[in-house]
């Protein structure tokens, strides 16, 4: 029976592409490893597979009474159902360690990197190995999506390296494809304002106040900011119904690395304190914020602590 | 202000060992680290800082506002106090990941190798280092420590190969001085009963029942087995405070590998048919028995289960 490697629930491109690396690795070394995944994946995952004709991995719900092995995850909401019916082998992830409980002592390798698919090309050189070329590609990409071709403030030194090499091995130029690919990403025609504001939303409860923040890429604010109205308005319904003090909605161009947030609630106050900006209409200027984890929560926090 | 390294409270000789060995590779790699002991070393350990002129490392009671690494040990129960204010910025284990929750990413090393200094010696190695003469016996003797001189089931390959690379860096021969350090360490005499039982006493809870299993190393077990008497009276008045169905203390023969089993309570049915073998005057012998973890317990858990 295959060991199997995935990475989270809600899977996006460096959890897919570093489960297909780490299988591959693993497979040189002799194990029989295969990559699976625990849910849909998105436009730009979807674009990166098929640029490098690599099929998806197969859908898996319940790993009871597997072997496994994790990789760039690691909090029990967002592994798989009967994760402990399962034996896990091995964790690769540059997350915190957060409600992790295992039985047994197993092999980690974890260092607060960009992106897991670094931590992945470090274990192939440790092993004078090299990644295929199609596989390359990918670890790429998942290297390119987590730290948005290397703007984010969450990339290091060791991403850029490594997003440096693969490229070559790949054989394709970083920045051509990774634009090609985040904007492949952003494709968000179609999708309706409750949809826009779900993609990835996250509430946080900071000294009692909580807040909703979300968040979407794009390389075209202006067909957003035409839904303002109804965005606002599917906003104040969260409000309502989680009892949150504001919401804020950020949308980040990709390539200019700027947002602009839609602001819901009473949170003008806050967050004129927090960025050192006016919120005027419901919008806000961000320039050069990109990271939610990184540049927003944090100055968020300190207003909200300061009140 | 120096970035602090230790292992687990109650330290043991792996735990004060490894914390000495990070901090020299960390100041090999330009890093201010300083090892530290929640606790007061043992025999054992003390034998070996003494064999190769190493200072034991200071006392530190609260890690708050420290910068912190921790090897041998990830359990909260097991770590120092003010943990939560602390911020972790490595992990270096041979343990199951249980009760460990950190609020941001960091570097981990883990293996299921039979000692933490076995995965500190692969990290000098990753980084073309070589650890000192004195440091290698330090780390000569944590394996030698956790693994019972080579013979526990818990020793991997890893920790042979090791051991072997440590004795010649350190100029020891393992056998040698391994059976000096582990016999400094079974320096039993002028301890109480009491004290004996509570070296290393652990209760479990098996299908409901309650059982305690403590274990002492020593090369000579009939200075033990006088006091059988006062031994069983002690394991006596632990069944009836903690409501125990049976207690076994396990003397283990550091040089034949080889235990012998002091049963009080109602545990006679369960221990012979855990390990087919009779008890005859509150005795067991335990052929090849040396660890609790991985010969005692199992065994004794399908025994209880098939009542």
């Amino acid at each position: 029976m295959s060991i199997l490697v995935f990475g989270h629930k809600n899977p996006d491109t460096d959890t897919i592409c570093s489960a297909i690396a780490y299988a591959e690795l693993k497979g040189k070394l002799g194990k029989d490893v295969k990559p699976v995944r625990l849910g849909e994946i998105n436009e730009e995952t979807k674009f990166a597979l098929d640029y490098f004709k690599v099929e998806k991995p197969e859908l898996v719900e319940n790993v009871a009474g597997k072997k496994i092995i994790l990789v760039d995850h690691n909090e029990r909401t967002q592994t798989a159902d009967g994760f402990e019916e399962a034996k896990v082998l091995e964790l690769v992830d540059h997350h915190r360690i957060s409600n992790f409980n295992v039985d047994e002592p197993l092999t980690v390798r974890m260092s607060p990197v960009g992106c897991t698919a670094t931590i992945i090309l470090n274990l192939f050189r440790e092993n004078n190995l090299v990644p295929s070329k199609k596989t390359a590609g990918l670890m790429l990409s998942a290297i390119i999506s987590d730290t948005l071709l290397f703007k984010s403030p969450t990339c290091t030194e060791h991403d850029i390296k490594a997003g440096k090499a693969l490229g070559e091995i790949a054989g394709v130029d970083p920045q051509k494809y990774g634009l090609e690919m985040l904007k492949a990403g952003t494709a968000l025609g179609g999708k309706s304002e409750a949809e826009l504001i779900n993609m990835d939303m996250k509430t946080f409860e900071i000294d009692g106040v909580k807040v909703g923040v979300a968040q979407v890429n794009t390389v075209n604010e202006a067909e957003l900011l035409e839904k303002k109205e109804k965005l606002i308005s599917e906003m104040n319904d969260i409000i309502s119904k989680d009892g949150l003090k504001f919401f804020l909605f950020i949308i980040t161009n990709i390539l200019s690395n700027d947002s602009i947030g839609i602001v819901a609630g009473e949170g003008n106050g806050i967050i004129e304190k927090a960025f050192n900006v006016k919120v005027e209409n419901s919008l806000v200027t961000l320039k050069g914020v990109v990271s939610r984890k990184k540049q927003v929560i944090p100055p968020l926090t300190k207003a909200i602590q300061s009140l």
